[in-house]
């Protein structure tokens, strides 16, 4: 990636202040119209950011602050680097997610600046033949739209497994890595070989390096064409995979790489966007839409999962000091239950919906956050009011995993959320790049919390899914289902690695591998084990 | 407690800005030179909280806000209340450490408007007799020099047990119940029964609920009078009983209340005041102060535990999202490793320098916040460069509980800090008033987790303390040990109610109150099954 551009100075302007606010004025227009332009490109996930960075570009208390600049004496260009800056430091004193947006906005400042500039926008390079893509970090602008063709791989030194980058390349299929802190000692024209399962990068590998490398490739995109079969292990033991969405219009997709249902709808695209909740109608038409399309197929809705990183405006408080343990997920519907009583509401009349017109999807519906056994009671209580048939809890919460034997007499099954389970197990934020070593879900002490869930789902008779990052690792999926999982749901693209790699292992080759990664002392040594441990170690690395 | 003080108008002064600046100044100067005279005489803790507060008061930003406001025009009154409230929406946003100061800041207010209006300060009311004392919270001022022959408890609607009035009041042995959320429901005149152990009010209570609480107050008397013995079970099976200590001038009362030595010694203290870290030779001083004091006896010893809610400039980035998920603890010392290559420096000379002049005390030293076996290696290997003989770490992420096993190959002692093992295992701060109901060491996750660490203690022949706060609870206690624990460490005035209730219980008692309550739902279900399952449930209440 190229180095920003140089910060302007404050020198008196030589125009006028109506000028310069026009030339300033214009210059966010076309930015905010260039970013809006990107999205509708790269549709999905990306249309989202952009479309947000789209808005906060053109917010009018940036405006404001950029007219009181120029009307001080300064050229546009000051006034827009000035004014990002300080719009930057109080989003970023806000915290929460606004703070997060706040690295977002000198994307937007740099596009700004740049057409005022008449320069190009610092940006992703374009060498003339196929490259891996080594930078700090990437803007998602730059991600959105990277040329799948020409892009190999992405590396960054910074961002987690959450950060924008890493979860829209995930969306895209691109292997990349992020949080590679020695990244920046990669040189232009260097050799290197992106394990992206693996998480390493290895700069200069020798031939046999490289062969090995190329056989992973060629696996990999064998496993992309292969029949889109049921989830199974190799001894046909069945492991439905499910898809994880984040709106209705992600289901033909889902289907078209064989999701058998979705193992974890989000419902927070609803409320993300409105000043206050949707109402009941316009959520019905949304379940319907989605539950039409899973006719005859599992569908697992999990009811608004607001705060920590993703706080609502009318169902959060701004202030924690530590959002993430703090009045989040199901806690904070509990404060405001007329909106879970509205959701819940809204996802009966759309299952009855949908079942008036042919056959139903399986409706499933769980909360998020709980932590103890008297919140399990109470979200399943008020699921049933509303006549729903199955009710369940999102694990991922160290609590609930170690109570998982009382939780699961109280719920219907369980669903891991393997993200933040680490997140809480190691005591580290996801999202924070100076702790993101201990954010990986191959943790024994994870594995282990998993493996409690398992056992406690196998002697109550209830289900027990994953819908965290970790399900879409080909081989710890098959770890998982060693310790107990009996569903996968991930990002649709993930599918079919994870479905080969099930079909590469029996039941015994699962908790073999689970036994070996239990056993270790950390994250990279449990995934060493399992992988020696794997009888597709020959084939792929040899 | 008396209503505050009504907010003063912006009205303009009828007297001169020199004058108004005369009257602001003398009144923040009389009441810094009060807190610090409040402080002096109740020493301890409460000394270092109201000193910071006589700080705060004669900040010169907040100087400069309050002559700014006066050179407009504005009343001394008006400028205090409106430069007072300013500062404090600063430093809330500001989060951390500063971010919890800011509440402090309103009771400093109150009281220099009530001085600048010669009416009495808001505070603590005098019925005239003996009273239980409830409020939504008490300033630090208040609670420091509470009149322990009037006020009979405290009961707050508002903090949680880590808020300074909890702390303060564990200090002081005032029985207490912070974060009642039904408090204000209590009126003038009614008869209440404040249980702390049980964390239970009772309003009204029947002439035999009363019968029962007097025989309960009287065991505790009987208790603080009882010999000092070494900490052990009915049985004779020792389980020493050490001091929580955050300074060594604290070291002769521990000694006087019965502590066999000091289970963590907190070097917060001499970092915490100082702009950059104290040489080797100051930390000498304070070591050699304290091992000097405890000849003959265990001295653990914590490694600076920064970050969080206790952030230092020179150690921790302020503008993390969740400090509490951070580069804290151990996290933040391995970026600073000079902190503490020092620190391990001072703490070796210290005792050369103490065994040089007679028996020395028997030092261990452990590290905050370890989350890996890998961390574990690090700080053991580093501690044995200095000579440190006996290294050990604090169990306070859910992941080093799970890996207790792996880690307790590495480390030669573990300390369980329940109060941050309670926070990350439900994933709810403990500073957070909206999420108190989950802070309790009681919880069974909770203590499924310490039953890990003690049966990996067990297997591997290594000792396993608990240092926080869970420890004074008398109950508690002895559900430790029945789950493993092999020595308790606590705030010195809770040694002799814990020393009694161990001597009532023998090893089988012990784990039978564990086993019960590892199989209870929640808190309180598993501190009512191990007081049922308790020998001494009889004596008590009926």
């Amino acid at each position: 990636m190229s180095e920003p551009l140089p910060a302007p100075d404050d020198a008196p302007s030589a125009l006028t202040p109506a000028e310069e606010t026009a030339r300033a004025r214009a210059a966010v227009s076309a930015v905010a119209r260039e970013l809006e332009a990107r999205g509708a490109r790269a549709g999905g996930a990306a249309q989202d950011v952009l479309e947000a960075q789209a808005m906060i570009a053109e917010d009018p208390t940036l405006e404001t602050e950029i007219d009181d600049r120029i009307a001080r004496g300064s050229t546009a260009e000051w006034a827009v680097h000035d004014a990002f800056r300080s719009f930057r430091d109080t989003l970023a004193a806000m915290g929460g997610y606004l703070g997060e947006r706040a690295a977002d906005l000198d994307d937007v400042a740099q596009r700004v600046l740049a057409r005022l500039r008449g320069v190009p926008t610092p940006g992703v390079p374009d060498p003339g033949h196929p490259f891996v893509l080594v930078a700090r970090d990437l803007a998602p602008a730059d991600t959105a739209l990277l040329d799948l063709g020409q892009v190999l791989a992405v590396v960054t030194s910074e961002g987690g497994p959450t950060s924008h980058t890493a979860i829209l390349a995930r969306e895209k299929s691109i292997v990349a890595i992020v949080g590679v802190q020695d990244a920046g000692a990669l040189a232009d024209g260097q050799t290197v070989i992106v394990d992206a399962a693996a998480g390493v990068v290895t700069a200069d590998p020798s031939a046999d390096e490289l062969e090995r490398a190329r056989r992973r490739a060629d696996a990999r995109r064998a496993a992309a064409s292969a029949p889109l079969t049921p989830g199974a292990l190799a001894d046909d033991t069945p492991v439905p995979l499910l898809a994880n969405l984040g709106k209705a219009e992600g289901a033909d997709e889902a289907v078209a790489l064989g999701a058998e249902g979705v193992g974890l709808f989000r419902t927070e695209f609803l409320f993300l966007s409105a000043a206050a909740a949707p109402t009941i109608a316009e959520q019905r038409v949304a379940y319907a839409r989605l539950l039409g399309s899973f006719r005859g197929k599992k569908v697992v809705v999990r009811v608004l999962d607001a705060g920590a990183d993703k706080p609502l405006a009318f169902l959060n408080d701004a202030h924690e000091e530590n959002p993430a343990l703090g009045l989040r997920g199901l806690r904070a519907l509990r404060a405001s239950e007329d909106i879970l009583r509205e959701q819940l509401t809204a996802l009966a009349e759309a299952d009855a919906e949908v079942r008036a017109s042919g056959e139903g999807a399986d409706l499933w519906v769980m909360a998020p956050m709980v932590s103890t056994v008297e919140e399990t009671a109470y979200f399943t209580a008020i699921a049933r009011d509303y006549g729903i048939r199955t009710a369940g809890v999102m694990v991922e919460v160290p609590s609930s995993a170690l109570l998982a034997d009382r939780i699961l007499t109280r719920a219907d099954f369980a669903s891991i959320g393997t993200n933040d389970l680490t997140q809480y197990t190691m005591a580290a934020d996801r999202l924070l790049g100076s702790v993101a070593s201990f954010q990986d879900a191959w943790h024994p002490a994870v594995l282990r919390l998993v493996r409690e869930v398992g056992a406690a789902g196998r002697a109550l008779g209830k289900p027990v899914g994953i819908c965290g990052e970790a399900a879409a690792d080909p081989l710890l999926a098959v770890v998982l289902v060693g310790l107990g999982a009996t569903s996968l749901s991930m990002a649709p693209t993930a599918l079919a690695d994870v479905r080969a790699s099930l079909l590469a292992h029996t039941l015994d080759d699962a908790r073999r591998l689970a036994d070996a990664a239990l056993a270790a002392d950390d994250a990279a040594s449990a995934r060493a084990a399992a992988r020696a441990a794997s009888p597709t170690k020959k084939e792929a690395e040899q």
